[in-house]
């Protein structure tokens, strides 16, 4: 049986609001234990406000069904992957849990048409959304009942996309591994915070208890992790590519593509480093886009020398392959541990 | 009258040590008001942990000690000052306030020998270092009693120094104004509370009561803020480049100086932007290290279009001009409304 008492509130200013928040926040009880409700577990109808990251190549059926299984909100990353394989994923997903599966849209994909059709037919529930401003397609969304999270790195964006309709959004720090922008997690959250009303899930350099404490004190209702998913046991990514992500340290990543507009975090190999030359040695965009390409399916297969091992700055806490259980657990019982009087 | 018990902890493991050193936060009573004791207030003697940022040019004695005279540490940054201006920026503050102020040693100044003697013979409490390792003056300083907090922005350089005697560290973020690292503020400071027994006190990023919080939530033992105070009625600088600092929103900063080797955070001017123009037209170091010679003085006094206006990004963050003891006093009041278990 579930107990719950929500209390809604009307932000007014700054740090007051985060605090009206955290002491607004309700104590749930369901079999698994005390759930964490925020206005992100009531909109998407889950257990955490954790959500897993639309890692394109990398965040499968197999990840995004057992992090919503555990209590998250699970993604599946359509990437630039075609129709057929979005909804041969969708149901892969459905087999493994019945409860809710997110799908990531990379709005640049040139399947875009084709997946945006799936994703209608299969009725996926939420929907998050990288690369662009997914405005446009909001009448249709909304019409279908979908709860739509883009993920922003700014204000401004964030701010056009509320008027738009979106549900919530996904504030990301540059910290954050693969396309990224410039403000980090600790300035861009209580600016959303501030300046938004619906609810803002921090991503970006959070990797376990401590950094979700952190987000929520900033203002977040929810956080979305990716780097500390990738070394789930579920993630069907190569183990060398698990490897470098739990041997790396700070320092190890490197931003590649500043130079061509698109910036985009990866671990430090051959592959980055030469991708660090050509830049530094003019190549034009195009050039560079091409060397680019394939990249990180390569490294998504095990080439984790040539390939493009996409990972945040939080890779440096990741210690550990585990259960997808075992990661949301500890997230949770460490972000209740750290903010006793939150109701956590 | 003083009430105040300590409780040392010996630290474990990750998030645990942040939750013990949380829980062991002491209570303590002042005239002033309750203090919030952490391993930083007990080393530094003062009532908060709040550090004021060591910035070139900017933090003069009036900021110093309208700092100090608050409870927290004012510095006086020696930046490539010589000795004699640094001695008497040493004695006005003195003339200011009776409360312990430090100085910011900038490693590089060509008048560092004489204003090493300068902070020696002036016994200077508390030094903070920045660009460079200060590993060769420890002997002497700890000789002499100085405490000793250099600026660090990676786990090496923090422990190499760990290893030679500091008793601190300032772990910062990559969101900060002016010279720095790669690493942001949400994933350095984590890895230096895991990796050193010392304390850290975090900057980069924090501008108000939620940042302040967070950053004792991922680890940290005190804060250290510069844009902000930079926004203080006491402080010195030129109101135009106050002003530009209360403008500005997400986005509004750059890094100038990555292809030197030396990057700097600076809010968006003319200036940053001609500095980015000769930098992507491959202009060699030594002519840019010219070109930006005398900009940062520059702006300081005013010259906001040509001169180098050093901000964090947390300018977004910082809404008015305000004293010191007020702002000091937010951050407090702040911190501990989201903290509430916490002792403070």
């Amino acid at each position: 049986m579930i107990l719950s008492i929500i209390l809604f509130y009307k932000p007014t200013s700054s740090s007051w609001r985060t605090l009206t928040f955290l002491a607004g926040v309700v104590l749930g009880l369901s079999k698994g234990g005390r759930t964490i409700k925020t206005r992100v577990t009531e909109l998407l109808g889950i257990e955490y406000p954790i959500i897993q990251g639309g890692m394109a190549w990398i965040a499968t059926a197999e990840l995004a069904a057992a992090v919503s299984e555990a209590g998250g909100l699970g993604i599946i990353a359509a990437g630039n992957a075609p129709g057929d394989w979005v909804r041969a994923e969708i149901r892969k997903a459905r087999e493994l849990t019945t409860k809710p599966v997110g799908v990531n849209l990379m709005l640049l994909s040139p399947h875009l048409e084709e997946v945006l059709k799936v994703v209608l037919e299969e009725k996926v529930p939420v929907l998050t959304t990288g690369a662009g401003n997914p405005g446009k397609y909001l009448p249709v969304w909304k019409e279908a009942g979908i709860k739509v999270i883009p993920v922003v790195n700014s204000v401004s964006l964030a701010q056009r996309l509320e008027r738009a309709g979106v549900d919530a959004v996904i504030g990301e720090g540059m910290e954050a591994g693969g396309h990224i922008g410039t403000e980090t997690t600790m300035v861009l959250i209580p600016q959303l915070a501030d300046k938004l009303e619906v609810p803002v899930i921090a991503a970006g350099g959070i990797a376990d208890g401590r950094g979700m404490a952190a987000a929520m004190i900033l203002g977040a209702e929810g956080v979305q992790l990716g780097t500390r998913f990738l070394c789930a046991e579920e993630c069907q990514v190569a183990p060398a590519y698990k490897e470098m992500v739990l041997k790396a340290k700070d320092r190890s990543t490197v931003v590649t593509g500043s130079s061509t507009g698109h910036p985009v975090r990866v671990l430090k190999n051959p592959f980055a480093q030469q991708f660090l030359e050509l830049e530094a040695a003019g190549t034009p965009p195009e050039e560079l886009d091409k060397f680019g390409t394939g990249r990180l399916a390569a490294a998504v297969r095990g080439d984790v020398k040539e390939g493009s091992v996409m990972a945040g700055q939080s890779a440096a806490l990741v210690e550990r392959i585990e259960p997808v259980a075992k990661i949301i657990e500890s997230l949770v019982s460490e972000c209740r541990a750290l903010l006793p009087s939150s109701g956590f």
